[in-house]
């Protein structure tokens, strides 16, 4: 998987998290402990964000980290 | 998960992994397209690599993203 497919991806899984759990991106930024405009840039697939951060997401998302990471993933949970 | 804890955790997964495929650190280094040292440092701990060094090391090891998080698994695969 290239740099750009592995952040898209990433990106739109946490994208599709967050719409599962009705958050907005300011919702979410704010659970995880990142600036807003930081999110919009992940889920676009624009930032190559750190384990920290990734691992605030999925505290933030209420998901484990494997569980983040299934990034074909489209199912409800 | 504090920020240490996970940094941690992530290491000695690497390192699991890393030992079970009998691959030395300069190996996986050299497959990741990472340096040695820095490689070092995530296994100790030490580092908060970011998503694209990360998918590197899951490649590298021929780990899926979400079987490198599952970060308590020791079982051999």
């Amino acid at each position: 998987m290239t740099d750009d497919t592995i952040q898209k991806r990433f990106g739109e899984r946490i994208r599709t998290l967050r719409q599962l759990r009705k958050l907005s991106q300011e919702e979410l930024a704010f659970r995880a402990g990142i600036h807003r405009t930081y999110l919009g840039g992940i889920e676009r697939g624009e930032r190559n964000p750190a384990l920290r951060n990734i691992n605030a997401l999925a505290e933030a998302l209420s998901v484990s980290l494997s569980e983040l990471f299934k990034l074909g993933d489209k199912t409800r949970f």
